[in-house]
């Protein structure tokens, strides 16, 4: 793909953290550049570097930061979208944007659990992509999302097991970084020093987003995975990076080796499609006794790779790991980048589908 | 008991961290006084203020500072001794004093699960110290020891609903403190911002440990209980308090709100003795959405009560919620103590025992 | 002062950091009783269990937790009132209960450097309180306030070397903890792993106030010491206690044996007065080699004593030396419940000012 | 410098966090490749991956980590050492190799203030290295050293307002990291939470060093600026990246836009050498209310540049203002490194050097 065919994008909720993680991540993408950005009334008709409080920890890529912010109307100059959106808003304005002709890519949760809507990560489910078709959208619009960031690491690492001997059942304790509550996000005063054993909503993702992505496409129906899944969710005073305890009971019997084998020897069917942001391997198990650590690893593979380490035997259900994501990049936004270069390669995206002539 | 009738007790490991916590909480104890403090060869000798690094956030308490460390040898003038030694010295030092007639309430993992050796929590296994019968020391010597702090926190919780409806299956994660790993302990470049997923033995202290301790006194054997536990341990960077996701399976059938009364009606077998160091409840069930965290809990009834919240229904066992144990009181040297005060009324234990006349 | 004659405060802004912070401390205090709490509309007629979100480590003393919030307008059933305001609105609500004819006693910065109002810290200007007779406000209303919670730090500090040997000029850098930004303040993901070298206002106050406090009353009127004070104000990621790194000149000279000597016997005009939240000592140098330090000594003393450490010879200015200060303690609630007790003592303050008879 | 050129280090004390620096920041460098890799007897003999534990956050080099450890002894592979040495052993060392010919980098403390040995900082006092002359080692041996981390970042950025008006006298406030410590470095319970405000022999360093930096080369001396420093020295619970709170006083009047152009205007001799490791800009001056802080700043440029932020007037000295350097990379590994950069180019290290024929 040359320069000059650069598919456009719009960023829906620039100035939120999601929508900076999006900024930070397609700065010199080689597929998509950043045409349009676009945030609440409180923003628009701003400089993007005045309107936004940035938060990561480089500069601004500089062509963002002079452009201006424009409103959330899906009027936008750019060949889709993708949506950083609060959920507070995010069902109506991605909904108003799909109808309106542009493909809508969200991290946000309002559309995931729809019928009609895929809920995707290449290298698990990229068939689920065949829902669009039922979305009949007024032109070419439609919304493909993004699971929640603590069940991306989840169902990652769950994958190369169910294929090779059927998840059956999952407890799951985690330990979720301070950057997936957004920002501002968690009160230094409640987190400096301390645990907090609760997230609002995350626990009921972990029970239902997993049967979805690992559901099997039967026609234009999604038929769920039969996995009973059972989550603890806490906060931890960690940057980036989610960590998961996972016990697993699985179908068919196994092996340790045969499971450590699973993990190695998982190929996706993406790999080799060339998706830039495509990691060389969808999960790595480490050998290190103390393996996979936020501040070791979250950073590794550019943050697409789900790290799991510390395999063994359960003494309750079969298996027993330990899996490391980075919530805000494999998470949500490099999540959704890998989407939409999914979304090229299948021919739903591409610069033809300009919105705007 | 008058002053004058005071027990004097020898501190073992004195310099160190479960040490100097033995050495805070009898500061003003009803029933005991510290008469004697040993260490190793490297602090005997010294004043006590210089021989200790203090990490309390208090002095060090006067009469305390001033005396001068021992070397930890059966010559102590003290009617018995606390061990906070490290395991790579505890088993043989113990054995040595409570060979030389010492009753020793240790801290120590070494003998926990010696078939003559009590593993007690006074609320959960009070009848347990009959096996002190069976170590037939020499004079009135015994070894009497508490478990590892995690697995406190896990078997006080867990005591309401054996009793009531039978535990059998558990899926432990837990999020401990710096604290329980001693000092200097976990380097600060390792855990700042950071979780590690690993902690060397823990796990199966929490297999063996509830077994021995929810076990019943046959004759002069314990016969232990038929729980299955799984445990995930990892460190991440609070000062004080362990929290422990657990996901149980029950014997018996029960509800939610069962499960709750459960809570809320456990009476402890020690309640009403007066023992100084008993709190008012050994576990309280918390309504709060996102409670216990250690920043709200771990200080509260002297760090003596375990903090259970969010009861709820588990997808795939029975019943799940989350606790709170401070692992240096309730833990370490605060249940040692408490072990101490029921050895007293118990008759175990007492002033006339002094080793030197 | 007897129970039956307890005098009754009021809090203003009580749902805030520094509202909960005067009710924690107020619990059992001999003199004052709550008999009123206020805060915004938003909470008014809610039981404060349920208005505030409480951050304290304890629970909600039980009086307090089931009393109704009621609106900030001077009808309060009390003898005075303690404000712990948001400056955007202590301005004008602390007048109105003035104007009233109620005591008020103010963290808030508002109307701290007015000229008819004491600027107030017990041990070290207590004759200033004779600027109430300058507000002439209808019956027996007036406002006292304590100074910013840097401030008491360092003029707490500098005083006993003012008094021997004059203060010139002072430059301080300061490590300010979280609980000054108040809740929720500081984003956990602006702090974590992080030092924020700016607080909004903070030098200027470290400018302006210690002229006022040290000053001296000529009349009716402070004439203003004359002290030079640069500040550089940072933000670090601690609890409780602002630590203070001072390099002062004086305008005497004087040897490093009598700086130490000015700070160790030091005493204050209030000693031997028996205010009940008086410190043993206002200021108490440390001899160890890196103390004080927030974790162990924020909380000695009440939080009520300034500790001073690694005093030395500046090669600079002359001396110089850390100090530390409990900034929610000493530098807000506890330092203006001091300051109502000196007005008992004074005569400025007592049960029959009862506004509502 | 074609690849077949390379010059070969040795690196001493490869195990140790410096040591481990300087092979993190070698990789891939275009001048010089790592043929040897030396730590103490207990790591001799072992594969590198074994030896260390590596702290960093992305994987050991390949191929490094397959490398055999060797002895401190002078033989080793090289054209020359970078020294991680801990100050315990460095002097002895380093001394043995240059004196057996080899030019020696050094990080450490020993020998910096020696009459004869450079301590340099290239953008600051290139021209120091003449006094490598004055070694007159066996062969072609020497010491060359950088200074202390917190030095550096003071001298960085005092160093466009030395040349410009002259710099009198500085009072500077740190707040340094816990990579500065090394490794296993402070103790997680010591500094969770918590500030200390003393680093053993860090304020001298802060007193002396700068003297001979910025001193004037006269012949074969140094002439050391008559700079007066007082420093205080505190550690914060911050991964990498040294704060510094700095007042200045001049010798020359300046206006704050006089001084604020030194900084934007500073043009440091080695510009335009092509030394791969000198960043942009020595100096960089922020317009941000809070900046530089570490975790927006500290990894920028390679973590080569000295960020200084709030720039301002002072009410004391003349003009004050917060510097950030990166501890471990400018202040370390990566001011050695940029040391042997310049060396090259003058002439004093190269390839032919080789020890081992």
């Amino acid at each position: 793909m040359s320069a000059n065919t650069a598919i456009r994008a719009g960023i829906l909720g620039a100035t939120g953290a999601v929508g900076q993680k999006f900024i930070e991540l397609l700065e010199g993408h080689p597929w998509f550049t950043v045409s349009a950005i676009a945030a609440s009334e409180r923003s628009a008709g701003k400089r993007y570097s005045e309107a936004a409080n940035w938060i990561g920890s480089g500069a601004i890529p500089k062509t963002v930061a002079a452009m201006t912010v424009e409103r959330c109307t899906p009027d936008l100059d750019c060949d889709f979208v993708f949506s950083g959106l609060d959920s507070s808003v995010a069902g109506e304005v991605e909904g108003a944007f799909a109808d309106a002709g542009y493909p809508v890519i969200s991290n946000a949760r309002n559309h995931r659990m729809a019928a009609s809507v895929p809920l995707l990560i290449p290298e698990v489910n990229p068939e689920h992509t065949a829902l669009i078709e039922k979305q009949a959208r007024a032109g070419e619009g439609y919304i493909v999302t993004n699971p929640n960031c603590s069940t991306v690491g989840l169902v990652c690492a769950l994958k190369p097991l169910h294929d090779a001997f059927g998840v059956d059942k999952v407890i799951v304790s985690t330990m979720q970084a301070l950057s997936g509550a957004g920002y501002p996000g968690v009160a230094s005063l409640d987190i400096e020093g301390n645990v907090i054993p609760y997230i609002g909503g995350e626990e009921d993702k972990l029970v239902t987003e997993p049967r979805k992505l690992l559901g099997r496409l039967d026609g234009s129906e999604i038929e769920p995975a039969e996995i009973v899944v059972s989550a603890h969710c806490n906060r931890v005073s960690v940057r980036d990076g989610h960590m998961e305890c996972v016990s697993v009971g699985l179908a068919q019997k196994a092996t340790l080796a045969q499971v450590a084998a699973s993990f190695r020897s998982y190929c996706s069917p993406v790999t080799g499609m060339g998706l830039p942001t495509c990691p060389p391997s969808l999960v790595e198990l480490l050998d290190g006794d103390a393996d996979p650590q936020p501040r070791r690893f979250v950073e590794r593979n550019g943050g697409m790779t789900v790290w799991v380490g510390r395999l063994r035997e359960c003494e309750v259900l079969d298996f027993k790991f330990v899996a490391l994501v980075h919530n805000t990049v494999r998470g949500a936004a490099g999540g959704a980048i890998l989407n939409a270069e999914l979304l090229v390669k299948q021919g739903y995206l591409n610069a033809r589908k300009a919105h705007i002539a």
